[in-house]
């Protein structure tokens, strides 16, 4: 049986406010907790239904995990992990910014992407969707293990970085035709209202992805995919899996 | 006010088991039933809010709105659609087809690709979620106005089809190696089983994206932008916009 106490701080992690202010998070379903269990993120304490004596488990019934799970169908296993310190952005390579991103899959897509393509460190404005929130935790699939992900002013940060600044945008250079550095940053807009005018006066190039039908506009996620794949297939150095 | 037998039909709809009994679909918010009323899709009736007399739009309460509405937030418009009667997939340049595709935002966000990158014709297996589905609806963006979708048994109908089929699977050749013709078929399997074994047997290539970094897979729609966007990237023949 687990503390009365214990199951109140796991609920309490559903929400932003209380994840900053015990410096936690949640994760649930066995296979994002093992792999997050095998990476460099420090377990507080996990949970599974399963658990066993002398494990380093602990025990958690099917009634209480229902009660404190964010899923429709708990998975077993549930893992309350630190959120790592912050620490500065490396800008080695390509980094990958987001302004105001608020869809939760969305931006849980994008870790995975991300981690796909070799990218280590994500940049998020601070108006941009919590990345502990777990309904970013479940559609990362565990690369939210292997981003580094930084919550900061966008526009002070990407000035001083050292590196040409790149936008996506459906008015910029088809994409295809532009030569692309071996590192730069790449900036996505928000879902509704693309770049903001402040990061748009720092960039270098806007670029586009060619359209051959008649959507109005890509989603934030597919247009990243798209965007990475061509700043991968630009650099003949780029390591490959 | 609207009569308690038509508030009783709408929201029957938003279970497919009615919208295949009155072949009728559901569509909410002003930007999507605006564009739904633009296209080829026929009305069956359209609310709003802000309806007045001699409108052709029907009137409805914010509350009876609410009470029907799948959205948390709805937004003044609700359309009620005939689904349009099926026709033959044409496979003229290239389609698309989706193999058990579960996810409702999944499905809409592949749907807007198609939209983006001129694919006219989707084809989904029987068991990939449904089309008119709110969820799906909302994540195409009015794009299901634009793609000819079309639920069919995929491996008797690829057989048939006269046309090269490649396969998206991480075991596949690197996209950017391989020579695209200008007409063909991509299978793209489901989330979490990938392509059947059947539908394995009748790939003349598969095709993968190349990784740079250490996440398992991609999200089965990002990994249809990539392919989709090498697609026509090989073809210099097609019509950009």
């Amino acid at each position: 049986m687990v503390a009365k106490s214990d199951l109140k701080l796991i609920k309490s992690l559903h929400q932003k406010k209380y994840r900053i202010r015990h410096g936690l998070f949640l994760a649930e379903g066995v296979k994002l907790v093992e792999e997050l269990l095998a990476s460099r993120l420090e377990p507080f304490r996990v949970y599974s239904t399963d658990a066993g004596e002398g494990d380093s488990l602990l025990p958690i019934s099917e009634g209480e995990l229902g009660k404190v799970s964010t899923l429709t169908q708990p998975n077993k296993m549930l893992g309350v992990f630190r959120i790592p310190q912050p620490e500065a952005p490396r800008f080695t390579g390509w980094t990958l910014a987001l302004d105001a991103l608020r869809d939760p899959g969305n931006l849980g897509t994008v870790i995975r992407l991300c981690d796909w393509f070799g990218i280590g460190d994500l940049l998020c404005s601070p108006d941009t969707v919590d990345c502990y929130n777990p309904k970013v935790l479940q559609a990362t699939m565990g690369s939210i293990a292997r981003v580094r992900i930084h919550y900061l002013p966008l526009a002070a940060t990407l000035e001083g970085c050292g590196l040409p600044v790149f936008g996506a945008s459906m008015e910029g250079a088809d994409v295809r035709r532009v030569t692309l550095p071996a590192s730069g940053v790449l900036v996505m807009g928000s879902e509704s209202h693309g770049l903001s005018s402040e990061l748009r006066g720092l960039l270098s190039e806007t670029l586009a992805i060619p359209a051959y039908g008649k959507a109005e506009s890509l989603n934030v996620a597919t247009a990243a995919a798209v965007l990475l794949h061509e700043i991968r297939r630009s650099d003949p150095g780029a390591i490959q899996r």
